[in-house]
């Protein structure tokens, strides 16, 4: 192993090597003002009012998929959670537990990943912290990212918040990011060119905050569709009813399912968001919705039909009707 | 391996058995008004003006030890960060990366200690994250917190502010926290009663920034007094004297370091700050310090002696002088 190539523990010891690592490669990707003054904490000015706070820590196993990797997905993960309080993400803290004998190679690539995507979701690494643990100690790079960032609107959207015949909106495709990993990580009988769809929703969501009472906004990662659902049903306190024939689901992920006995409604997204808005404000936010890259298959998928148990009832396409609760079981390990 | 005593992987699924662990023991250990909502994100109220923000990783092995546990460590650490840019710590974000197979035992002490030491430290763990991989994929427990606060002051403290004729105050005895990992993790050829230091240092340093002109302000924790001063005196381009006399260094300390052949200026400290303040205010800082029970021992250590080098010279007790750098190599892996 040589010390050029490979990872060394003494990069995490705070001390001379652990310099050269932030110098060399973190400082490089992620420079801003704020950041490049390396004291103890970050000195952010410009935020005011409520602020909303978010954090994830991101394990995803391969570190490299098709449509993304750990590090944009540290940084799209944790910035939709931020917008999905009806914030504009801002700013992020990254604290990286790296493994000794880890590819320079993988890590110079995660890191770039994380620089391009935080440019393109306009926010900035602030702040940071490396750990290395000895060799077989973490599996290679588990990336923790924190957001913070002020509230667009003064009643923000919450699980909380559903109404009884509120229309319900997803933002795209579901199911493309755990059929992604999936596909990656096991031999499957059949081709697959599924993409993960990880992707940075804020700018898309400003508008719709702004311009439409939005009661729930909710990003249905690890648990899907479905469980999001059944939570939110249980936070407001209402019966959700979503139609079978209205969800948008690619062929590939569709035909993976299929063959491998998954439901495509508890599989993880990354980069779709589940919107609640009164009924008669449905048309402005699909169009609002559908102006954006990521928002372009935006569609209504049910509604909130009455209050006061919980339930989430789907209504198939051959006229049945089943109920869906949360994710049993683990459908996946290390998704994200 | 029952479910009942050890972690299993669907704890991490975000599903029902993740809803299942958040709300028996971390809604339980951690809950206020904020956290409780579960939301994607929390929303914080009552931040005004300029912010400070600083996230850290905790894999300290063992998770137990003289003195603390990880779950102090990712309290105090942070928070003290936070402190060290002149802020008062008052809302953390606390990601959990988690082996399947922990004994949930382990991970509820770890989790009491946590809300035991946010609650003394007066901070709100306000929005988490918890992921769990499969048995080998991590080692135990690491946590990831990030904190924010508002600064306390309007020129907040810095590595780049050191001022020729500053006096260089630590507010205790140094190397605590590196000896007690070390002596739990080595089989030491002599008995040691040494404790980690670890402890919340906001309270004691708010007095001190309002009432103090405070330059700058750092904790040594990894790479020891000796690595956090000559990063202060490289930002600050200055020269800093340190007299080996003054420095306070338990007997333990000394005899265990003696002993292995270490040196205590770079051990690491998890309870202890460094404040350079103008030499006039010297009596004031170190009266207002040791009024805390975290600064009963503190006392000056040196001065910053000219501008322009980056030189950090300690005046040995034999009256020749050493040169101090940065850690070179890894002294201890996994100490925070």
């Amino acid at each position: 192993m040589e010390g050029s190539q490979y990872l060394l523990l003494d990069a995490g010891s705070g001390g001379m090597a652990s310099h050269r690592l932030i110098q060399t490669m973190f400082a490089r990707a992620f420079s801003n003002p704020i950041l490049d003054r390396m004291d103890d904490a970050a000195l952010v000015h410009d935020l005011s009012g409520p602020l909303a706070m978010s954090t994830d820590s991101y394990t995803v196993t391969p570190l490299f998929f098709p449509g993304g990797s750990i590090g944009t997905l540290a940084i799209h993960g944790t910035v939709n959670d931020v917008a999905m309080l009806g914030a504009k993400p801002r700013y992020l803290s990254c604290a990286f537990i790296l493994e000794e004998g880890l590819a320079l190679a993988d890590l110079e690539s995660v890191v770039q990943d994380m620089g391009r995507a935080a440019k393109e979701a306009q926010v900035a690494i602030v702040t940071g912290d490396t750990k290395v643990v000895p060799k077989g100690g973490c599996d290679s790079i588990f990336i923790t990212t924190t957001g913070i960032g002020s509230l667009l609107v003064s009643d923000p959207p919450s699980g909380h918040n559903a109404r009884v015949g509120d229309s319900i909106l997803v933002s795209g495709s579901i199911g493309d990011h755990g059929m992604c990993i999936l596909a990656s990580r096991e031999a499957l009988p059949f081709e697959t060119n599924v993409r993960s769809d990880s992707a940075p929703l804020a700018a898309m969501l400003e508008p719709v905050l702004t311009q439409c009472s939005v009661r729930v906004l909710r990003d249905p990662t690890r648990g899907g569709v479905a469980t999001t659902l059944k939570e939110i049903a249980l936070q407001s306190n209402v019966s959700i009813r979503l139609q079978e024939e209205a969800l948008p689901i690619h062929e590939s992920v569709r035909a993976g399912c299929d063959c491998l006995g998954l439901d495509p409604l508890y599989l993880a997204n990354e980069g779709k968001c589940l919107c609640f808005v009164p009924k008669e404000e449905e048309e402005r936010a699909l169009r609002l919705l559908r102006e954006s890259p990521y928002g372009r298959e935006a569609c209504v998928i049910g509604c909130v039909d009455h209050a006061g148990d919980g339930r989430v009832v789907l209504e198939t396409k051959i006229g049945g009707e089943r109920q869906l609760g949360m994710l049993e079981g683990a459908q996946l390990p290390r998704i994200c």
